[in-house]
């Protein structure tokens, strides 16, 4: 076995960014440049600014109208109108006209009584410099305009050039690289078609988006393998290039091939190794010194998962890439969101939980996603990440948090949270709701059974749930359960559609499956639904009609939450098959071997039903175009499709 | 009198935007482009993206460890350790690698007892799939991975190319130019030298910066003069470089050389004329139609004020132009502001309002600014805006408000509000201040003059106060007056510097003015500073030493606010003298009739001592380079500076 790094004791991303401030030199690190005042909007001053010109540099007339000497129209009343006359008593001007020589007021034209081309009336005084900007009314030339270490905003810029300032001395860029590296990464350039084992590398471009919108000057290079020395070479290179900081992705782990820590160590002084909270713990911080010979520069190991370096990116790298520019960390906004589904946390680490958050009546309603590290898509899907702190064991189901939103506030309004049953039409809406030209709407889905749907619409937690719940007493679907499990609940149920269910068996269904009398057979593994899934219950029903015992189903103990998966778990051999729809077996070109048709519908409690999102979801869902594109997955129905459904019908 | 426009009924602004996105036509407007995707940051999908490959690709190892079949680990236990042996029972793997045929799970590294090079032990079993990354784990190929509309973050990039996306079609970039007008508007670009009536051009680059900052693609061009045909030219050609918006910058207005409206008649139809927000009610909306040639683009009239100008970009462009682009517009974060002064505002006009705010004790208070739509500095010292509702008489004082930040919320903790008397040195600790490596603060004076300051400290929205009030009776400063309007309070008195208050008079001294005798004579006329402002009673008392009457001193009701707008009305000749401090003489190159000197005191509440934002104050105030730089200034002593002052002791 080859030697492993070991972490030093991890500690919070805010004490690592300290003690990389703490450790950097950011006067001689940072250089200075001189810029046209009209190219330096985002950039830092260095020095303080002095208004050259006053603005406006004369007085000015503040409206459109005429200007006058005002002690010349004290006598002016309502009942006894002043004439005066043009070029004599008063002048015509513009806002923004130098005020004519011995005028010292302008009346808005408004209150001018035109009486001929060169003579008006008014019939109220105007007061000493009314309606007039006085010189240095803004600015006054030699006053202090922009302080030393203003990060320059477009009113800036405008106030600069005002003041006759257009060229102006500000730090420069920070300049970062970005280094892959591992055998098993491929460079997205070469647009590679991934074998197992290889993997498509993104990170870089994660990175470079990241520092884009920082205004930070960013590089990166191609794929270095996993070897020390290239690593090394790799790191040295990015430090003559003249970057500031040079991070490392991926090989920061404790991994035999993670050498990241070796090469910081070999050419500085590694300050953090391991931060506190998930993703993103196996992250590095160093200072290259006098060895590199660019003593003084950052080195960032960032984590390999993506999730863990987005958090490096957000949590170390852009705090101290904005304090080398001295600039302000931009913020994002909080709110409180409750959490739809219990959360627990592991002690010692803070976690970051991203949650699909939507507004929910006065609430803020989120449901946790998955934590993997390597989960790019949460990222992707989630509106919302809350830390659960270091100290804490997690939270509970209902209880409030604070989150950083990481789309804008307003984004909220127009998600529609979905708890309930997996199904492909799902991300079919999804897409039609995120199509429409005027008001798009996001559609979050959490997988949580139909029972589970119907538990969230209890609790206030989802705006509707998917359902397909058989109950074979009566055979009718659905509406049994509603009876039982929201009582007190006032719900529609709308018909998305009917669908085919059946066994997903491999490509050419080599074991010959037919029915679930095939499930008993000791060559056959059952990959099933969690609990509470109506597929689940539709599975026993059929076992108990055969008068088959759970127990003889090799398998049916390992669960999955959604169509796809049981797919997956099929395509790859993990499993011989699954009960899930048609769609599933389709999308992933396996077969599929016929067992019902079932319903599936949306319950939506009666309140939500006059709201835009609902009355906007109802109307996409029951357009012929949408009906047509849920026909074309196959294994669908769309005789029931938008219409509501009464109790006792079954499938009509 | 030529022809002036009339402003159509006045709507607000997100009405204006409204009847925008009703009359413009998105899909046929805005084109479509291809990217690879790594390039396609922050801009906007067209379609629907589906995953090409799964992620991973192959049950991958999700830790550093060992492969095994999990089967074969079940006997493990605590006090019967397994042995297994390296290429038969297991395999060594690191975070990534493909799981080796024929296991199915990870033992973390940490838990595995290696006895020798082929061998370890473990003591408890290994369950199915543990620590593993199974194949589609975050992505399965085939499924929709990214919606139509979206703005793709940075982790989108990371998902699109981690499941093999590599090019992907999006909206266009908005394309945006701005057309500044004005005969006196002189172009930047040629480093003008200003003369009366003459304006340097600025708006067309705060329009560039913040176009920049909303990723649309902006150009500029030459100002065009106050001409309708040159004007109309400038438009067409617009519109024929491929723009989908042209803004005219000023001539949106109602005065006669106003074109704007005109123009765009000539070319399209007008929906919006003016706007009721203040500063920014004359904004211009229309769409061009085929008489332009290129018909269906938005034609925006921008106001020449740049405060207005502003609002019109952030209120109605910024808007419109993410809507093009199917983007949400960033929302600033909003907090509650308690308002230091109350600010009537006229109803039928929503006003934005500047504020001035920071953080005292547990409460936001904003100082407002002032309001003229020509002070673009307002927007440069402002944190935050608050926006008076149409319908609304005002906000008293003491009352809290929603205000939008414009920097960081962070950066309220950075900021020192000062209410009370100006002072020149001020400004230099102002510079000073935000010159701090570490920790930069932010000093926001409120020109309210020394009584104010005390009265602003009562009401708890003034972190400290510069005060410089004289008791003739007992010929101390401030601590009597301090005794007589805050005799409930703990304060602690520190001097900032003693200054010399004299009268400003024009270079030359051309009146021969020498002291206050003067002030009564026919040919001078004074001004005056505001009520409650020390250097007022200053002059009431040299005034009453020398038994003059105030109503004998011409100009003596004409009030300003500062010492430095004193000296601009000398400099102007709008008066001939007034009291002020030598600096302000100095610094416009005027001269100064010496009278007193006086000490200026900073006073701290005592309970915001140990506050670091005041520790830092006084640790600066007390550098031997301030005093240095305070002395430079000219005109003030620093001999008591930085040193707590105790009653009784007056200069010392």
């Amino acid at each position: 076995m080859s030697e492993r790094n070991i972490y030093l004791e991890t500690i919070l991303p805010e004490e690592a960014v300290s003690l990389a401030k703490h450790a950097l030199k950011r006067e001689p690190l940072m250089d200075t440049e001189t810029l046209p005042t009209h190219l330096a909007a985002g950039r830092v001053t260095v020095e303080p600014i002095y208004a050259r010109y006053s603005s406006p540099t004369f007085h000015a007339a503040a409206m459109d109208g005429i200007a006058v000497l005002s002690a010349s129209t004290f006598a002016a009343r309502e009942d006894q109108p002043l004439e005066l006359s043009h070029g004599d008593g008063f002048l015509f001007v513009n806002t923004g006209n130098p005020l004519p020589e011995g005028m010292d007021a302008v009346i808005m034209i408004e209150n001018v009584v035109q009486k001929d081309e060169v003579t008006v009336h008014i019939d109220s005084p105007a007061f000493p410099w009314q309606h007039v900007r006085r010189i240095g009314e803004d600015i006054v030339a030699t006053e202090l305009l922009i302080s030393q270490n203003r990060e320059l905003t477009p009113a800036d810029i405008g106030a600069l050039l005002s003041a006759g300032i257009y060229e102006i001395k500000v730090r420069e860029k920070v300049r970062a690289t970005f280094l892959p590296t591992g055998d098993e990464v491929m460079n997205f350039l070469d647009k590679p078609e991934p074998k197992a084992g290889q993997v498509i590398e993104s990170n870089s471009q994660v990175f470079k988006a990241y520092a884009d919108s920082w205004g930070i000057e960013a590089t990166w290079a191609e794929p270095t393998p996993d070897d020390e020395d290239a690593l090394r070479a790799a790191v040295m290179k990015g430090l003559a290039d003249g970057n500031h900081i040079v991070i490392v992705g991926a090989g920061s782990s404790a991994g035999s091939k993670d050498y990241s820590k070796k090469v910081f160590k070999s050419i500085g002084t590694v300050l953090v190794h391991g931060i506190s909270i998930m993703p993103g713990k196996p992250t590095l911080v160093a200072i290259s010194d006098e060895r590199s010979g660019y003593p003084g520069r950052l080195l960032v190991g960032a984590p390999g998962y993506p999730v863990s370096a987005i958090i490096c990116h957000e949590k170390i790298l852009g705090p101290i890439a904005h304090w080398l520019m001295g600039k302000s960390v931009p913020d994002r906004r909080e709110v409180d969101i409750t959490l739809a589904r219990k959360t627990p946390s592991k002690p010692g680490m803070r976690e970051a939980i991203r949650l699909a958050a939507g507004r929910i009546g006065d609430r803020i309603i989120g449901a946790p996603m998955a934590r993997g590290a390597g989960m790019i898509t949460t990222m992707t899907k989630a509106q919302a990440v809350t830390f659960i702190p270091r100290e804490s064991e997690g939270v509970e189901q209902g209880e409030t948090v604070r989150a950083e939103l990481m789309v804008p506030e307003s984004d909220l309004d127009r998600v529609l949270i979905h708890v309930g049953s997996h199904d492909n039409t799902l991300d079919l809406l999804a897409n039609e709701l995120m199509g429409l030209e005027k008001n798009p709407l996001r559609l979050v889905s959490s997988h949580a059974g139909s029972m589970g749907g119907l538990t969230a619409l209890k609790a206030g937690s989802a705006l509707f749930a998917g359902a397909h719940l058989f109950d074979p007493e009566s055979g009718d679907f659905n509406f049994p359960f509603i009876d039982r499990y929201l009582p007190n609940m006032d719900v529609t149920v709308i018909n998305l559609a009917i669908r085919h269910q059946g066994l997903i068996v491999a490509k050419g269904n080599p074991l010959d499956i037919q029915g679930v009398d095939d499930l008993t057979r000791e060559d056959v593994l059952f990959i099933n639904r969690q609990r509470g899934a109506g597929t689940r219950i539709l599975l026993d029903h059929h076992l108990k009609q055969a008068d088959i015992n759970p127990r003889d189903v090799q398998g049916y103990e390992n669960e999955e939450f959604t169509h796809m998966a049981v797919a997956v778990n099929v395509l790859t051999g993990a499993a011989s098959c699954g009960l899930g729809i048609y769609a599933a077996a389709q999308a992933l070109d396996i077969d599929f071997v016929p067992l019902a048709h079932e319903r599936y519908d949306l319950v939506i409690p009666t309140s939500h039903l006059q709201e835009e999102r609902i009355q906007t979801l109802l109307a996409t869902i029951r357009s012929d175009e949408v009906k047509t594109k849920i026909s074309t997955l196959g294994g669908y129905e769309t005789d029931l499709t938008g219409q509501e459904m009464k109790p006792g019908v079954g499938l009509g």
